[in-house]
């Protein structure tokens, strides 16, 4: 039995596949090979291309084309979007991937055909596991928020992740924080996902002329340059991602928030703008000073796999699993 | 040893103390006697007072007026409004108990005091744990709303208390609701406690003349019987309480939502408002219907000392403690 594992972050457009190795000295989780795919879509498309990306991980470690992804890893760990059931390994409604609700038992078919064991999960979960074990934050309780296509949070609480009893925990996205905001594809009015997302921007801002940046980034350089409407937008960005780390930490109740998905690439000035809308709403609020959640807050590293390298970790464990290694708690610089 | 506990609700009036026992054939707690005191305040007043209600509590149960409570009770929990630290057995900030910044160590003054091992919790937290027993939840996540003076949150997952970090777990009181409502004591716009608590009715609603109902039963009263101010005030605050029922779905989703608290004596017809409110808002959403809220929504029984119980379950186990025994999970009738 190999000591790798294999995590999957399979999304709309691509496929990245990375081999971990979790024995080094340090008991951190290291890639040592990656490859990225289109994906296929529809439940074949779908458990073909992840086939394919764990052949074509086993050949590039082995450098052998007809290396057996068994021979290679102990485990295979999934993060994918749409309705995931986690326990049995299957998917439900991932409309981006083609897979209606007829559904993927995807654990099954892949495992199968590879002869492998296979865990699924929700693509914002993995990736709250990963970038909980990149930050080595041992079992302190964290929340990642992603802000991509749409918003939703991942839940790590004493190093386990929180799914609840339907699957709906760190959903913040359908929680509606402006009354007069856009209908929200989910039929409410104004959800946090219709006013900061990554496609919220986008439908407000069009990256500029000669910009070859998406539109989040765009928005961030343009507001660095001075630009006023660019500006606005940004803050009014922030300050809803600001109101979305503030529920967290009043429900939840949650040591660290961790910004991530597409938009977190805008790097260190998306945690800076959350960071200043946190202390402005905290100005007239001892009580919120008192929380202190602008010193709480970080951003994922702009060169981390987070999703995939979280899956593989859900990988060592059974189903319905957790950050397996209990690693030493250091307290992360989170102002770095 | 006694088979007793001994639990305590202190609250900024009255001090609520009841003996429970948890030895019969169902494994319920059974409040077999109880004492109501009025609450002296300050640091010493507070002590005392306890420590008068749990020797009376000892008279009633012996029917000798100088019986030790140390005969009596194996151990004694107290809920308490305030900052708690609950590891510690210590309060700070309770502003309405005359216990300030300087605190007052609770546990450890009452337990000399009275020879027996004291364990302290917020109060809200304590009903929720009370009430996750009465309704024989077993180990289903649960939230206990309270609706009294504020609005905060009890939660309870696993059967195990969620204190969070920075023991702000629940403290969805503080969370903004409403951009343009009134300045909430903790310096922000708008919370949910500004707008939905006990005291916002009463900010809002006077009792009819004749009526010697407190304002929020009143209001619900006058409602029924066609007042339209009154009906509109009520769909408003349920509306509110509705959104905050959502928060807790969507953050750290729950299977029950108990709605509890002085505003709880309403009873049923506050429930069925509260459901109203969440089917309107789940109309245009599938999403929404696809949670179900409203029947997973219930009401604390008017004639449940919750607080008190909760707190002397606590008082089986050493602090940071959950619900002791592992009941029968019974799917309790919510609608009823």
């Amino acid at each position: 039995m190999s000591h790798l594992l294999a995590g999957l972050d399979i999304g709309g457009s691509k496929v990245l596949a990375v081999a971990v190795d979790i024995t080094g000295p340090d008991g951190r989780a290291r890639v040592v090979e990656s490859v990225r795919l289109s994906t296929g879509l529809g439940p074949e498309g779908v458990v073909d291309t992840a086939a394919r990306a764990l052949r074509a991980l086993a050949a590039q470690l082995s450098g052998d084309a007809e290396a057996r992804p068994d021979d290679w890893f102990s485990g295979v760990g999934i993060g994918i979007p749409g309705l995931v059931d986690a326990e049995n390994g299957k998917i439900t409604h991932a409309v981006n991937l083609g897979v209606g609700p007829g559904g993927l038992a995807l654990a099954d078919r892949l495992g199968r055909r590879l002869n492998l064991p296979v865990v699924v999960e929700n693509d914002v979960n993995a990736a709250a596991l990963g970038a909980a074990a990149h930050l080595r934050l041992g079992r302190v309780d964290m929340a990642y928020l992603s802000i991509g296509t749409g918003i939703a949070a991942g839940i790590v609480l004493d190093g386990e992740l929180r799914r609840g009893p339907h699957s709906a925990a760190g959903e913040i996205g359908h929680i509606p924080v402006d009354p007069t905001g856009p209908l929200c594809g989910c039929g409410q009015r104004g959800c946090l996902e219709s006013v900061a997302s990554g496609s919220a921007i986008a439908a407000r801002w069009t990256s500029r002329e000669g910009s070859d940046l998406p539109p989040g980034q765009d928005l961030f350089a343009a507001a660095e340059a001075g630009d006023p409407t660019a500006t606005s937008l940004r803050d009014e960005v922030a300050g809803y991602l600001a109101a979305a780390t503030r529920l967290l930490a009043l429900t939840v109740d949650v040591d660290l928030v961790v910004l991530g998905g597409g938009v977190a690439e805008v790097g260190e000035p998306l945690r800076h703008a959350v960071a200043n809308a946190l202390e402005a709403q905290a100005t007239g609020s001892e009580f919120l000073r008192g929380l202190d959640l602008s010193a709480r807050l970080s951003v994922v590293p702009r060169d981390q796999p987070v999703a995939a390298i979280g899956a593989a970790l859900l990988a060592r464990t059974p189903p319905g699993s957790s950050i397996p290694e209990p690693e030493t708690v250091l307290q992360p610089d989170l102002t770095a």
